[in-house]
């Protein structure tokens, strides 16, 4: 299995400008979110790379990804009907061919430098399935994500097979079907926004569409997925920082520095931030 | 002296982005950062504000200005013909009257709760004439600031009146033309990026520009200015944040949310994400 696609999903109209929004990266270049994200995907090898936009955003986007936009392929998505909607906006672009689908308003941090999306994409080339991003997290953040349950693969410290797919469910739902052994009391594998995904799964976003759902979720058609063929979770010791909440895009410039060539010279500058407030109070 | 317009310039072709990136202001709100320079010149009483931009971009920030757009006119600056040419694009908004200015890519946080630009207002109406916020800055920052020199007002600690303006001096034309009696050794007054100016100036800049000038600096003007009016310098202990640099966002993302209601939840950020990173390391 060939990796060759990306879909990067950023038609929430309510957060329009977050993929406009600059940040300083690891190297050291500003860039816009945008760039960042499209960037993470063709380190994993991606050729080509299709942007779900809401109608009208194509030249602000374009502009983001300065001179990168040639290799991008905008899809508007027509009217806000939800998550898995966006993705399916994306099905004329894919084919018949497995992708890469990275979230737009999400940044990935690995700690051995090489990408989040390169290590997925060689797992999911590896083992020639789909495979999700996953990270184990407390009870508490599962209003905030898809989350599945599963086993893990024999012999395999950091793989499972994902036998159920829950979109944030209730911690009684978790409990019943989606307890992983093996993982500390409490944690559930919650999704990372990061998946290599089949084209079986634009068939099954495709047929609850044209059964007339409203809002469907990825997580509805990827529990589906997985009742139909091998559906694997990565769980690395990534971090992922969402920079669509409150002070998300100040975690993430933080992190970006922390983790980066930068990074004494953002400790030095939160040094005298701190010494300033200090002297101030 | 009533002030109650403003002029905020933000016409740059290298930053058009700028005044569209979002942070949380220090009442814990997420807005543009043009949005926080409207509500800065809005709490210093101004009734009208201009805001110097490229064609074409006025629906971005409009956006970025949310329901304070309806108080905004929009003044394009048809060609990139430097700062001093910015001001002077808005000189029907203006007319005979005076006016605060803010450029378009700094933020200010006072110490003491009430705006920068409402503290400079209050001085230019009390003292009836162009007043310019300054800093005593070391003579390393020269080269990116316009520079003042003069006297200190009898009897005022922060008040000085303006004998000679320039634009990014050497240190040797500092030394000659800036020193400023009662500042620490090798200490400058710098332009802050605020200003209270009156209509002479948009005269003077018209002059220059009519005379067929490339690229006029606002300190030029000024520093005639500073010859046929009186034209004061306040020094407050406040602090900028030039968001168009390195890090800037960052910078004035952090020094807003340490001086605001949410400084426990970022400290407390802060520590987390560096225990994350030498857990990593």
């Amino acid at each position: 299995m060939k990796i060759s696609k990306a879909v990067i999903t950023a038609a929430s109209p309510r957060q329009r400008a977050l993929p406009l929004q600059t940040l300083v990266d690891r190297d050291g270049v500003q860039k816009s979110v945008l760039r960042i994200i499209v960037e993470e995907a063709l380190r994993a090898g991606v050729e080509e790379i299709a942007i779900v936009v809401c109608p009208d955003d194509e030249a602000a986007y374009a502009g983001a990804a300065g001179d990168l936009a040639a290799r991008l392929t905008f899809v508007p998505q027509p009217a806000p009907r939800g998550y898995g909607h966006a993705v399916y906006c994306a099905r004329d672009f894919t084919g018949q061919e497995p992708f890469l689908h990275l979230v737009g308003d999400h940044l990935w941090v690995s700690r051995n430098g090489q990408g989040c999306a390169e290590q997925l994409v060689e797992a999911a080339e590896r083992e020639a399935c789909a495979i999700s991003a996953v990270q184990a997290s407390r009870e508490t953040l599962l209003p905030y994500f898809g989350a599945v349950g599963g086993r893990r693969v024999p012999g395999r410290q950091d793989l499972y097979v994902i036998e159920n797919v829950l979109e944030k469910p209730t911690p009684t739902e978790a409990e019943q079907h989606l307890l992983v052994p093996g993982l500390r009391a409490g944690h559930y594998l919650c999704f990372f926004g990061l998946h290599v995904l089949t084209a079986s799964v634009m068939e099954l976003l495709g047929r609850a569409i044209r059964a007339g759902q409203e809002h469907v979720t990825l997580s509805q058609a990827l529990a589906e997925l997985a009742a139909q063929e091998r559906h694997l979770a990565l769980e690395r010791p990534w971090n992922r920082y969402d920079v669509g909440v409150q002070y998300g895009l100040l975690t993430a410039q933080l992190a970006l520095a922390l983790a980066g060539r930068d990074r004494e010279r953002v400790l030095a500058l939160l040094l005298e931030l701190l010494a300033q407030r200090e002297a101030a109070a």
